[in-house]
């Protein structure tokens, strides 16, 4: 028998309503004759409520008590989803993470796993229950709860699925798949039938927000197909698996983007071989995640950086990156918000050479100036004026007939 | 140094402003030299709320089910309080009873506590830290999380105590003490510094609603002090102690009284052997709890037979009694659900006589006609006409100086 693992996000879990609606769809994969384990986040709002009630005690929790109220979330939801399968007739056990021995490291709220206990889950499963497991957190071997951070629920599902030796991991959510590109910029966009674990991992990074980075890394790891689809409907959604011949002939898979990037440029910095690295050091030590980095010589001796940003800390970014500019004698440090980010994705580039060179001419066409660039073999990323980041994606889907 | 156990009830933990609250009066406590464990209740209505959750789900949740749902109100509780204290400078730590193994059975929704591992307690006090346990809750040795039904955080901080062998459990709640009668009803009724536990159990399971019967039997079990007192004061309140010489010096402790009573009368039962035994049994075979029971005989043959049921379970009863009443053909069966009981208690009436006489002479004073009576030897307990308690609870604070 075959042991499928699904997973609800909060959006799923909001509300009795929607409990039930989950409760059918379980209930319903149940009785085609799997063996059904359900992963679950917290209902919709929750999470936020609990870490608003925090901040009303203290401004600064602890990471350890922040995961003891932040687990709370989770054990609602599972309690209330097994009442609501046994209410349709089929049995269910709920477990904290805590009760199945989901063991991560004491990184309190970003926690990562390090085993699962299979005991207890494949004891129930053979009693005939569906087993519904709470997502986003673990436990210690000291008993200490933790949480796992943002996209936690993913992570433990597909972690589950690994360690059980399940057919497939169900992820559903409020999107019935991955699309070629955003369909509200680019009409046209059509959900993918099929996606491989790396151009995934790329379309995640680049703002393809329908999974987390770290759960498809460890789906990649592991091998474990995921079925990315919709829990309001019973279409058939994306599914994201080990890349295969068939799909090389696909040439670009798709093209994601971002608006929230900045871009700081340090002009002219002499050119020592200490400088660059003290400079990203600087910036890391102050907790800023850098994205995109190019370099240019300006003569043999001094060079121009630039990088990218998230939006939200380009103020402190760029703050410290005039501070570490006059330490290194740069000639000058400015900033522009108003970049987006463009990604054209897909397993096929590897193979084909000149795809780089198409995307260049195909914005050049649409009068779109490319800023910085940066590329890996399944990859090629285009900061450009956020003005233009319509007209870039639509240009891109048309031009590789998306 | 002396280990004091404080549990603050749900109204204590409502939201920040009263979390704080408690987190001062905690705070202080460990600062004139004390080891402080702190037991606490879910948010006041945070309970209810699970419970309608529940219930929009399903008609009747699993027992095990509906603890995992109800013990996240508590590790809320607990996260936050310990914030609240690491906010003001102390060390704090908090515990689900998984963490600490506060071991019950596997009666769900009314476990009893078997054993509490006092290892990780004394471990984290050891390192100065104030620590804070979930009340309410339990686990079984299997990880079920079970809860301890009405009352429960009251047993869980005595237990507790008893375990850590505390000094004493403060048991902070929203009155600040116990009173010799109702001050609503007696404006001359004053706090007790002292009471025995048994005067305690008389009262709590006499309409006195500050403290849980459980609770007192446990201390009254293990000799534990209880000082129940309010949240919202820094006022000494009652103890609950050991009864000692003094005690019987007073003759009548208090007066307690309930109106939620209805009484039941089957006339004229055959007597046979068989009958009351099989009366109550089927009473009892159908959940009903019954509180005072009187018998007369009508002539040698048959005997009348009163008991008095709580308010809501009176429908219920009078027409399971009316069924019993048909198979031991009784001549009638009728109820009445106008009545109230009126107790009055003290150890000291166990060494003096003629308090019973006093107190009927008191009531027939204020035309209050009794219409049944059941003693013990620290207890006097009358049902009354509802109309008349007021009345006959003041007549008696007075005829004994309460």
């Amino acid at each position: 028998m075959n042991i499928i693992v699904q997973k609800y996000g909060g959006t799923s879990m909001a509300d009795a309503k929607c409990v039930k609606n989950v409760a059918e769809k379980v209930v319903r994969t149940k009785r085609k004759g799997n063996k059904v384990v359900v992963v679950v986040s917290a209902p919709a709002g929750m999470t936020d409520e609990l870490v608003k009630r925090a901040r009303e005690v203290t401004e600064k929790p602890s990471g350890r008590e922040l995961d003891m109220i932040l687990a709370t979330g989770e054990q609602i939801s599972i309690s209330l989803l097994a009442m609501a399968i046994k209410e349709m007739g089929e049995d269910a056990i709920s477990f904290t993470s805590t009760q199945v021995g989901i063991i991560t490291d004491d990184n309190h709220n970003k926690a990562k796993i390090e085993s699962i206990n299979t005991e207890k889950i494949n004891g129930a499963l053979d009693d005939g229950k569906v087993v519904i497991i709470a997502g986003f957190q673990g436990v210690t071997r000291d008993f200490e709860i933790t949480t796992l951070g943002r996209g936690g629920s993913d992570t433990s599902a597909v972690a589950i699925g690994v360690a059980l030796k399940a057919k497939e991991v169900e992820i559903y959510t409020d999107v019935d798949g991955v699309y070629t590109a955003d369909p509200r910029i680019v009409p046209g966009a059509h959900k993918m039938s099929k996606i491989s674990f790396d151009e995934m991992l790329e379309m995640a990074g680049s703002g393809a927000k329908v999974l987390h980075l770290r759960s498809v890394e460890l789906a990649a790891k592991n091998h474990m197909p995921i079925h990315l689809r919709s829990s309001f409907t019973d279409t058939i959604g994306t599914y994201v698996v080990e890349e295969d011949k068939d799909m090389e002939q696909v040439l670009v898979r798709g093209v994601a983007h971002t608006t929230n990037n900045a871009k700081i440029t340090m002009a002219s910095v002499p050119h020592t071989s200490q400088n660059i690295a003290y400079i990203f050091d600087e910036i890391a030590k102050n907790h800023i995640n850098v994205d995109v980095i190019t370099q240019n010589y300006v003569n043999k001796n001094s060079l121009t950086i630039s990088f990218t940003v998230s939006e939200d800390e380009y103020d402190a970014a760029l703050a410290l990156t005039q501070k570490i500019g006059e330490k290194v004698q740069a000639k000058s440090v400015f900033g522009n918000s108003e970049v987006a980010k463009v990604c054209i994705i897909g397993v096929g580039m590897k193979s084909t050479p000149g795809v780089a060179s198409r995307v260049f001419k195909c914005l050049a066409d649409q009068d779109v100036e490319i800023d910085m660039v940066s590329t890996s073999d399944i990859n090629i990323s285009c900061i450009i004026k956020q003005s233009d980041y319509q007209r870039a994606v639509l240009a891109i889907h048309t031009e590789f007939n998306l």
